[in-house]
């Protein structure tokens, strides 16, 4: 049977001076996520959630965060290149769900956009893509907004 | 194929003068989790696994926290209404598993009454809930005893 | 249908003093996890995703750690003991996905061996046991390289 597991975790410090996205898409705020590439948390979760149901490796493996081609690069292009490596190896996507952990700002409004950014890129619609959020009731870094979380999980069948 | 998959993440204060309730069953302790309805975190992370997996929104879009009547609210309420939204989508739970991250009390006495309680409302047996629980070895506000945090994954079919 | 889903988490303090085994695998590094086995964060999470699929409990009930049977014990052995279970249960593996989350050392080349490590133990080939691994950007006691988080998530099938 070809169906397969995969789950992505990815962690990024929020600092000003830098734009917020999230999903795909930019959320107004006055901080933005640190990263070598957009720092797209979000995204990067799927990506390695893809990559790792079918043990490929993970985000750092293809898109080296010491590599001038990937610095300051739109994540959307990072999901892009991974789904080719899914399909490549005979995959489709069936459906994902995610949760973002951050305690400011609210991303619900931005949401529907998020999963319709998402679903383009992967052939799915929207009720394929999930995508949740909750605070960390001020605990730990993320409770202190100095940082975000993305959890992803995805099932694939061939 | 109508398979789906979905991942809930959780996380709740713990304070003095509430009561510790997790899986649906009050466990005896010095603190309690903080939050808007009885911050059952273990049943809100099944909840948002659930919803997650037919990409419905989060328990924060259905159950809002700014409305007075989620108020102090049995998370088993919640946990009812999710399911009646699952199975309006034509689907049916194939399992449960989750893990409990608190530093105490110990959980394991109540596990079997916990799996008793969600797979009731779920119409399951018990060997489709799993319940685990581990520590955060003293580390972080899990291991400070300030909070307890819970994942869930959840297997659907239509 | 027989398919069933299952996720395990798992967190070990670093000391010196101990040495650091990841996947089954010995990782050079001046810190290593401290616990009452060997500490293998990774093969500990994979257990509890195991057990967890089939609702048997957790690595804590199996193997507990006031048991002077499990002090200092391989944790392959521990893997082993939980695939001997899956088994019984009339289930086998289909794949597993997993993400460690430490700030150092690079455990890039090490990760093709900790993949033949645990596909032996489980009868899988290398690439139905994906190993990821991401730092957490300095923040929190993992980003204080005081601690290391493992993710595992698997799915199994009768």
């Amino acid at each position: 049977m070809g169906i397969r597991i995969g789950m992505g975790v990815d962690v990024h410090q929020l600092g000003e001076g830098r734009d917020l996205m999230l999903g795909g898409v930019h959320v107004p705020h006055d901080k933005g996520a640190i990263g070598h590439s957009d720092a797209d948390v979000l995204l990067h979760a799927i990506c390695d959630a893809l990559l790792g149901a079918l043990a490929l490796g993970d985000i750092g493996v293809h898109f080296p965060d010491t590599s001038a081609e990937f610095k300051g690069i739109d994540s959307k292009i990072l999901l892009r290149r991974t789904y080719e490596l899914v399909q490549k190896e005979g995959y489709r996507i069936v459906n994902i769900d995610s949760t973002l952990l951050l305690e400011a700002p609210k991303i619900k409004p931005f949401v529907p956009q998020m999963q319709q950014t998402i679903a383009e890129i992967l052939g799915l619609t929207i009720r394929d893509v999930s995508i949740k959020a909750t605070t960390n009731e001020q605990m730990g870094y993320v409770g202190r907004k100095e940082g975000v979380v993305a959890y992803a999980t995805v099932l694939l069948e061939s």
